[in-house]
C-alpha cells in the first residue's frame, strides 16, 4: 500500500461527519446555516518557515488547525468544518503522527474534517500544508478590521510574548518551562472570547504576527492612529521570569504566534469587554502607532512584528 | 517592495467582491445561500507533478481554478467563491503572469476570489498551489459517488483522451494541433452539464484520473459492477488523427485530465440526459469493471488511470 493510500485511509477514520461523504466523493456537502453569514479562511504552514523541522508532527497538526480557527475567532465565528491540503514528502511515520494529532485537535474543538487533498511533493523538500476553515458568523454581523472608531479602546484577550519565548526554547537559545514551549507549539484560538467580544467590537483581529503590527493594521485599515500603554500589556508569570522591563515588554509586543485577540471597543462597552480582555490602548484621529509607559513616550522598535509571513 | 507584498497587491486587484474585505481582514464573509446546501472542495497542484515546470504561469492558474470548479460541476453546484493558497519560490515574473491568468479565469467563470494565503517556500523547490472552491448545491440535492443503481446507464459528457495527447505534445513526445495542448493546459469544467445532469443522476463524478478508473470508483462506491462499450466512448477529431482502434480507445479511456463528467442515470431519464451526454455503459449487480467493443470482450489494461494523484 502506498504512503498516500495509507494516509487517506487514516484521514477517513477522522472524517466521520456525513458531509465529508467518507472522503470518497468529489466534494463535501453541508447544510447552509440559516440566517447566518459564512466565514472562510485559508492559512498555510511551511516546514522551516512556520514550524521547525523538529517540531512533533502532532503539534504541527494542532497548529495548522489552531491558526485557522484563530482567524474565525477574530470574526466571532463558530467553526463548522475544515478541508485540509497535505503535502506528502515520503515520511510515513511523521504523516501517521500528524493524523493522530489532527484527530485530537479536531475532537478538542469539535470541528469536522470535511475534505481536502493529498499531493506528493518531491522527497526532501520543505513540506507545505494548508487548511481551509469554514465558520458561521455571529448573528449580529462580523466585525471587520476596518471598523475602529476614534475614541474606541484597544483591548487584548490575554498575555503576549509566551510563544516568542517558546520559539527560543524550541531553538535551544534559552531554557524555559514547558508552558512556554507549549504556547509556541500548541497555540489556543480564542473562540469563546471572540464570540463574546464580537457583539461589542467595532473591529477585531487576531495577534498572529505581533501585537504592535496587528494593532497598527487595525488603525491603518480604519484610517486612525492607535496609542498603546506598554505597562498595560499583560505578561504571563513564566514570561516575567525573563524580565518585565520596557525591553521585555517590547519583545513580547513584537513577537508573533500568540493568537490572542485584539479588538476596538467603544468606551460604553468597556465594562462588558473587561470580562474577556484588558484595555491596553486607544484609537485616535490621525495615523500611525504611538507607545508609552509609566516613564513617558517609548520610541517605536525597528520592527513591529512579522511583516511578510501572512 | 518584497515579492510577497507585490503579489498580494496584485491579488487585491482581483478581490473586488465585498466578501473578500480587500484581502485585508482575517477572513472572508459571504451570505449563506437560502435553502441550498453548501459544496466545498480543495485540490492542490504541485509543479512537476500536476503541471510541467515549462507550462505558462497563466495556464497553471486556469488549471488550478478549473480542476476545483470541475469538482463542483460533478455535484451540479454553482461556484460562489474561492480561496487560494500560493507558494512563493522567488520567481516574480512567473507570479505576475499567474495572477494575470487567474484574473482571466475568475472573470471567465464569474467567480470571486475571497481570500487565501501566500507563503514563502524555499527558493528552487517545487511550487505548491492550493485552491478551495465553495459552491451552492442544486435545489434537488447533491448527487453522490455512491448512489448508482443496477440498471442505470453510464453517460459521459464529451470526448476523452485529448488532454492525455496534449500532455504528450507538451512533453515533445508527439507533434499535434494546438487544440490538444489546450485540452491539457486549459481544461474546461463542465459546469452547465453538471447542473443539467444533477437532477437526473443517481451518481456523478468528474473524469480527472481517467474514464475507466473514475467509472470503476462510482461502481465500487455504489456496490455495483459497470460495463463499458469502448466503441461508444467519444473521441475528438484531433484524437482520431492519432488512431481510433481498440488500443487508441483504451489509451483515451485511461488518460486523465479531461474533466468531462460521468453520471449514472436511470433508463427513464436517458432521453433527457442525452442532450448533455453520451451513453457508454451500464451499471449492473456484481462488482468490478468490464469492457467490450464490436469484437467482443476487451481485457482490462494494466492501469485504469492515475491511481495515486488525487
Amino acid at each position: 500500500m502506498s504512503d498516500e493510500r495509507r494516509l487517506i485511509d487514516r484521514l477517513r477514520g477522522l472524517a466521520r461527519h456525513p458531509g465529508a461523504r467518507g472522503l470518497a466523493d468529489d466534494a463535501a456537502v453541508l447544510p447552509a446555516p440559516v440566517g447566518r453569514d459564512l466565514v472562510f479562511t485559508h492559512d498555510m504552514l511551511v516546514e522551516g518557515v512556520h514550524y521547525l523541522p523538529g517540531d512533533p508532527a502532532g503539534d504541527v497538526a494542532w497548529k495548522l488547525l489552531a491558526v485557522n480557527l484563530s482567524d474565525l475567532a477574530a470574526k466571532g465565528a463558530e467553526p463548522i468544518g475544515v478541508l485540509m491540503g497535505f503535502g506528502l514528502t515520503g515520511a510515513a511515520d511523521w504523516d501517521a503522527a500528524f493524523v493522530d494529532g489532527l484527530g485530537r485537535a479536531l475532537d478538542h474543538f469539535g470541528v469536522p474534517l470535511l475534505g481536502g487533498d493529498t499531493v506528493s511533493q518531491p522527497a526532501g523538500q520543505a513540506r507545505v500544508l494548508g487548511l481551509t476553515a469554514i465558520g458561521q458568523a455571529p448573528a449580529g454581523g462580523v466585525p471587520d478590521r476596518r471598523g475602529a472608531k476614534a475614541g474606541d479602546l484597544l483591548v487584548l484577550t490575554g498575555p503576549v510574548g509566551d510563544a516568542g519565548l517558546g520559539l527560543r526554547v524550541a531553538r535551544g537559545e534559552i531554557e524555559g518551562p514547558r508552558r512556554l514551549l507549549k504556547a509556541y507549539r500548541l497555540p489556543m484560538p480564542r473562540l469563546a472570547e471572540g464570540r463574546a467580544l464580537a457583539p461589542l467590537a467595532d473591529a477585531m483581529a487576531d495577534v498572529s504576527d505581533g501585537l504592535l503590527i496587528d494593532a497598527a493594521r487595525i488603525a491603518d485599515a480604519s484610517g486612525l492612529a492607535v496609542a498603546i500603554d506598554l505597562d498595560a500589556v499583560p505578561l504571563s508569570d513564566e514570561a516575567r521570569a525573563f524580565g518585565s522591563d520596557r525591553a521585555a515588554r517590547i519583545a513580547a509586543a513584537t513577537a508573533g504566534d500568540d493568537y490572542q485577540l485584539i479588538a476596538a471597543v467603544p468606551p460604553g462597552a468597556a465594562a462588558a469587554a473587561a470580562r474577556h480582555a484588558t484595555v491596553i490602548g486607544r484609537f485616535e484621529a490621525g495615523s500611525g502607532l504611538r507607545l508609552h509607559d509609566r516613564d513617558g513616550p517609548v520610541p517605536l522598535p525597528g520592527t513591529l512584528g512579522f511583516e511578510h509571513r501572512r
